[in-house]
């Protein structure tokens, strides 16, 4: 399927003929990348050429094939305090081969098939794009993206109990990640050659860096002491363009709303390799706070084969907090919460096991609730364009006590 | 209102007061800024500090003072196919100082002097951020951001006549530019200093350069070709990867469906200067052509006071374009038009004057409506993955007679 270019084929090919002589022991340096990252891709193969085995073994036996899934629904989820986020559970579903099934049952191998050789060529899809590559698959085609999409999670699921995720399928989002800006060197790699490609985010002035669609190769060097995680464009424009990251020696990252998966992984993955606490810095509403914030932290109850490489549960809620109305006068900055507030904060404190784990959050959102407003973080300029540069994040960093869990 | 840090104030002070002292008469090195900027900004502050004055004359002499902005409705706009966009016509309405009107003719002067404020501290604000400012003018707060934006737009269209954008009036959109990779150089400046930034957007291995909220202070240096304004991040993402921007010798950027603001002007500031053509690559429906790309070449028709800074006239259309669909084989990897889609082709067809005066686009348009079907870019992958780098773009770009104008 995927066409090599002239001249980057001859390596590509060479890398791709070394590994399938060796089998499994082809070497890091031979594919010019971490060790790392090649670990996860050897895992990855041996996965997709396991479950493979095991189909052709029945097949060869006569006897019809099965591939088994976890299950993927909240009935299937276990939580546990300790661990932080949503888990799957032990349930598991199987796919035999019957006539019924035989057309899912040939598309899932196929798209396990494409993500060998994505990771033989290291190279990536989206699921839009694996909808397509389907397209010339005859009656095994795809009608809809949604059927793509539902395999594609199955596959995810299975390779989550090997501690592998759909971007080490090579099945990368749609979205790339957030803006960044700060005290941060990102090491990447060129991905014709390999070599390595250092990207220093104190130098793009008023602009800022692009959180690539995958993360997982990127290494890090920093000085800086926390992350702040950024619901909007603009409050990230305005603490980049008077440079708070040099300030208060910090790495800021523009999340637009709820964070995309890449977003979400490369939060993760900086604040683990470099111990760095993360400050979350959105809206006071039941969005910032249920679905903004939450998602960031614990993950979602939907994707619960995903959250433990997508939570950053280590992250605290700086603010705009409820007390943060009353202790910065906000009052006549706020407007008042709609019935799809209300509705999401009573969500929260009835049916959310994050929140009803947390007696600091149970009281903040009442208190919200109780208030009927809601401040959007852009309610500080009430007091000056760059107040919340020169009074409220100083004052909040100085008492991280007052940060929500 | 904008409280200045400890560090930077000394600096900014200073320059500030020898503005004040000069009056018009600052020079550019004076703001450690380039020539061009100053000029606008300088501009800006005229604008601004006339207005006020013949409000003041008028007070002075016992009148009821008068301000006088452009019309903005489709009933004041003129179109002319050899300037290639909507423009503002002769329209105008006054504001007299009644009763009625005090609270708005007060907000209109707060916003011009939070606008003279922010030039001279070298600051901006987003329209939310202006909205908030004013909750501490007492009775002359807004009470919805559609007040403040209505407001601003009366502003930013008196502004227009004089040549300046909202952004340099310093109200900035809320959000960014897209991202951008390829063989381009852009010179910024360090928003403390004012000292050169270089920024080597060929450096960013799998990553990007995000385009900032304010572009009008960037400049550059490429012997890129040309730009690819592409629609989705997932095909940019593509084209970064395999390093499309260098085999091709061109600027990668991703606009994420409709361009920004800041996006459109970006693109337009740059192909203006480096002389670079601009092709533009989205999905082959009426989305992609009449609002994407639309929108891109000639702007909008309810902001014609914008659309001479931010169109893009010198756009073409590279594809998917509907006869592409039929030499790429595409057929089976479409979708069938939605009756929104219909509706949209239909209106082009009818109502929009761009399209009407381009007998290429209305052929287009007919036979696309004729097919009864849409094409995404990603529907290429149905050849492969690379297929749109390795067959598609090629073939395209040889036979520049195919683009759509």
């Amino acid at each position: 399927m995927a066409k090599k270019k002239a001249a980057k084929k001859a390596t590509k090919k060479t890398t791709s003929a070394k590994r399938a002589d060796k089998g499994h022991d082809i070497t890091a340096t031979a594919l010019g990348r971490t060790t790392d990252l090649d670990a996860l891709d050897k895992k990855t193969l041996q996965l997709i050429e396991s479950t493979a085995r095991r189909v052709e073994v029945s097949i060869n036996k006569r006897v019809l094939p099965e591939l088994k899934f976890p299950i993927r629904s909240l009935s299937n989820v276990e939580y546990d305090k300790s661990v932080g986020h949503f888990e799957l559970g032990k349930g598991r579903k199987s796919r035999a081969l019957t006539v019924n099934t035989v057309r899912n049952f040939a598309q899932t191998l196929r798209l396990m098939a494409v993500s060998k050789e994505m990771v033989e060529n290291d190279d990536f899809a989206t699921k839009r794009e694996a909808y397509y590559v389907s397209k010339n698959w005859g009656d095994a085609k795809f009608n809809e993206q949604s059927e793509s999409d539902g395999v594609m999670d199955d596959i995810e699921a299975l390779a989550s109990l090997d501690g592998l995720s759909r971007e080490q399928l090579r099945y990368f989002p749609e979205e790339h990640g957030g803006s960044l800006a700060g005290n941060l060197v990102v090491i990447d790699r060129d991905p014709e050659t390999g070599a390595e490609i250092r990207i220093d985010c104190t130098a793009f002035g008023t602009g800022s860096y692009s959180i690539p669609h995958s993360v997982e190769h990127l290494e890090f060097e920093t000085d800086a002491k926390f992350i702040i995680a950024i619901e909007t464009g603009g409050m990230f424009q305005r603490l980049n363009n008077h440079k708070f990251w040099k300030s208060a020696s910090c790495i800021l990252i523009e999340m637009g709303g709820v964070p995309t998966r890449a977003t979400r992984r490369f939060i993760r993955r900086l604040s683990d390799n470099k111990k760095l606490p993360v400050y979350c810095f959105v809206d006071c509403d039941p969005y910032g706070i249920a679905n903004i914030y939450r998602t960031l932290k614990v993950g979602s109850g939907n994707a619960a084969h995903i959250n433990r490489f997508f939570c950053v549960p280590q992250a605290q809620f700086l603010g705009v907090t409820p007390q943060d109305i009353i202790d910065f006068k906000l009052e006549d900055a706020t407007h008042p919460l709609q019935t799809v507030d209300i509705k999401r904060a009573k969500d929260a404190l009835k049916n959310d096991p994050f929140f009803k784990s947390h007696k600091e959050w149970i009281k903040a959102i009442t208190a919200l609730l109780k208030m009927g407003v809601r401040a959007e973080q852009q309610a500080l300029a009430k007091w000056g364009l760059n107040f919340v540069i020169e009074e409220y994040l100083p004052k909040k960093l100085r008492d991280k006590k007052s940060f929500l869990p």
